[in-house]
């Protein structure tokens, strides 16, 4: 049996920042959100696929930053050109010659896209997108899909003021319900700025849902129709289906989409593309953040997509993802539970059969983490190019004996 | 004479930029708010109060990438730790301890400010704390001074679809007038938020003011008398007036305030903070984004933080910007202008009398430029600790070339 982590200096540092900080910490890294005693709280140091907490207990992480880390934490060749962007100065008066660089870069690679806007927060991305939208089409409303994920402003989080407006105009369908769908467009002929959309389904709390067939289809047809915009929020899945855009993957052509997350393996940038029918459009827009033109980034995210097409990282992705999926499903069987694992090879989540509240979950989960194998019970995880085929083997053997003390705790 | 700069490379990159970015540069470092021929658009390298443009041209500046390089470009201490921070890996699956550090720093440096939250964007800030006070409130309207800049969120910014309701709760005041100001208190009774206003005011384009003598008090009796909060957006002064937040070096008690540009030397957060009484409100948000918890900003801001004290910042600051501002403005008599220089010592900002549309100011800020002193025509300057005598000697040389040159161009 492996022996449990302990976790006293996560809670000690907890305790000091309920004083300073409310909620000591907030967002979905609150401690709430996963079983308080079995996580850690507070990180020190990453390297590749493994991370230590506070406590010095290391893990094989499943979270990759929350997606970030798709090369693996401290990627060596991306953090020396870092570094060293960093010493000829970040942020100076204007952009530098990498920021166009980047834009030739990502429009070249990028099926569709013409041109490129950059900023910090996938929120910056995604609220731009939808205000050019309505800019661009002189409509109100906005859809999507009911548990869709697309930030932390107003209009997209649940921090909203109810006599506030600002979620007036958003409106909200069951995944992949077209009739659903259709008769939103229906109701709303006329006044339908854009629809925005994940490349797939993955709301928290639940197992992630693929397009059905024709979903897509149905959708280009109802925007076309309409004159309404297609966005696609590619900031999760970003580059873990396609080095192309998940688009591409799903073979649709949507109007705008916005990156984040990956795209520089954790240097904070996120990006806003689009056709050239909406450059104009775009280009009317005061778009500008303090932080937006600093050029670490940019060169973190140039070295980032070389290496992600020098390395072949979606076959990577597909294999070890697939190998994980795998493993974990028939361990899971062993142990006489039904679980599934949905979503792409690199974006796994897991569920079980009748848990509705997650109980199930929570503890394979923590019985994981507290033995070194950091998984999410609530949100989906990912795999990054530095998990290695020992890494999954390692990963596999800990759930079996996880799989085995939860059949034991559930009785 | 020192022979005038040239700006090919810039030219060259702009034209790529244009077919891949709209509009090529955008928001404020957009050519357009500066004299096209007379100004670097990339930019390649800072260090110190030294900037270097896509030309290799060398500038000693006053812009400090729009305030944030207060120690200076490429600060060592600052440099060395960050890039430590990011190889121990920068962005994990939650907080480092230095999270909890800083909060505890500033809600100790801080006056009268209790807690503390962090973001990216100064924009996420002001947005949060405008959010914050309609739920705290349970009203809607915010005042804000008119030209003031907040950010580039719907709510304040031009971005603003007319029909979309994102301002028509933002009522506007002109700077100082308490007799307007009262009256929208008076008009509005029982449904205003919060007022939001910079520690004192600058406007683009024109020349800064500071609060007239009571304008303070008025405020916070208007505020308390309303039960609405005060918050202080002290992004762009911050810790050029006081290292206890500008607020206090105008003696008032705000219930919000925001900082960011400056607390990390350049590297990307900013932070809302607040009084106790605010506390649960805030720990009700979900208050999130991917990169906000990555650790490399915390420690870049710990160092800054602690060497602005340690080299008795202000007082540099303000004995540098008086030699500069007394400098300026003597030079502009010689050459027989009547200009003004306004704002606090470390941010000044140079206005012609009879200069309505800024001609005089660009021909001057050009001419100067053009010459290795990076000024702005319609943005306030910045003064930084690297700033040192022989620099404001070498700027003031080249001022009085430059008004004579100036003179002689508006015949």
């Amino acid at each position: 049996m492996t022996e449990e982590y302990k976790f006293d200096n996560s809670v000690e540092l907890f305790k000091r920042a309920v004083e300073v900080i409310p909620g000591g910490i907030y967002g979905s890294k609150a401690p709430g959100f996963v079983i308080p005693g079995s996580y850690p709280y507070y990180f020190k140091k990453g390297k590749g696929c493994r991370l230590w907490d506070a406590d010095g207990n290391e893990y094989i992480d499943y979270l990759c930053g929350y997606g970030s880390q798709i090369l693996g934490y401290g990627y060596d060749e991306v953090d020396n050109a870092a570094a060293e962007a960093m010493r000829a100065g970040d942020l100076l008066n204007g952009p530098q010659p990498e920021m166009v660089e980047l834009a030739e870069t990502l429009t070249k690679q990028i099926d569709g896209m013409d041109w490129a806007v950059f900023a910090k927060n996938g929120t910056d991305t995604t609220s731009l997108a939808v205000s050019m939208a309505r800019v661009h089409t002189g409509k109100k409303k906005i859809i999507m899909a009911r548990g869709a994920y697309h930030g932390a402003a107003n209009w997209c989080s649940t921090n909203v003021f109810p006599e506030l407006d600002d979620r007036k105009d958003v409106l909200s369908f069951t995944y992949n319900n077209l009739e659903e769908l259709c008769s939103l467009f229906a109701k709303h002929r006329g006044e339908i700025a854009a629809i925005i959309l994940t490349p797939y389904h993955h709301p928290a709390f639940g197992p992630q849902i693929m397009p059905a067939e024709g979903f897509y289809e149905r959708v280009k047809n109802l925007t076309k129709a309409e004159g309404a915009l297609f966005i696609m929020d590619d900031i999760r899945c970003n580059f873990r289906l396609s080095l192309a855009g998940s688009h591409s993957y799903f073979g649709v052509e949507p109007d705008l989409i916005t990156m984040g997350k990956s795209i520089a393996n954790g240097q904070p940038i996120s990006v806003l593309m689009g056709t050239d029918n909406l450059k104009s459009t775009a280009g009317s827009f005061f778009i500008t953040g303090t932080f937006w033109m600093s050029g670490v980034p940019f060169t973190a995210s140039l070295i980032t997509l070389k290496i992600m097409q020098e390395v072949n990282l979606i076959e990577h992705l597909n294999r070890i993802g697939g190998m994980l999926k795998n493993g974990i499903r028939s361990a899971a069987a062993d142990a006489g539970f039904k679980a599934e694992i949905t979503g792409a090879a690199a974006i796994p989540f897991l569920t079980f059969e009748n848990d509705p509240d997650l109980y199930i979950n929570q503890v394979f989960c923590s019985e994981m983490t507290k033995r070194g194998i950091y998984l999410h019970p609530h949100h989906n995880w990912f795999i990054s190019y530095a998990h290695k085929d020992e890494d999954i083997e390692k990963t596999l053997e800990t759930a079996r004996e996880a799989f085995k003390l939860t059949a034991a705790k559930l009785g």
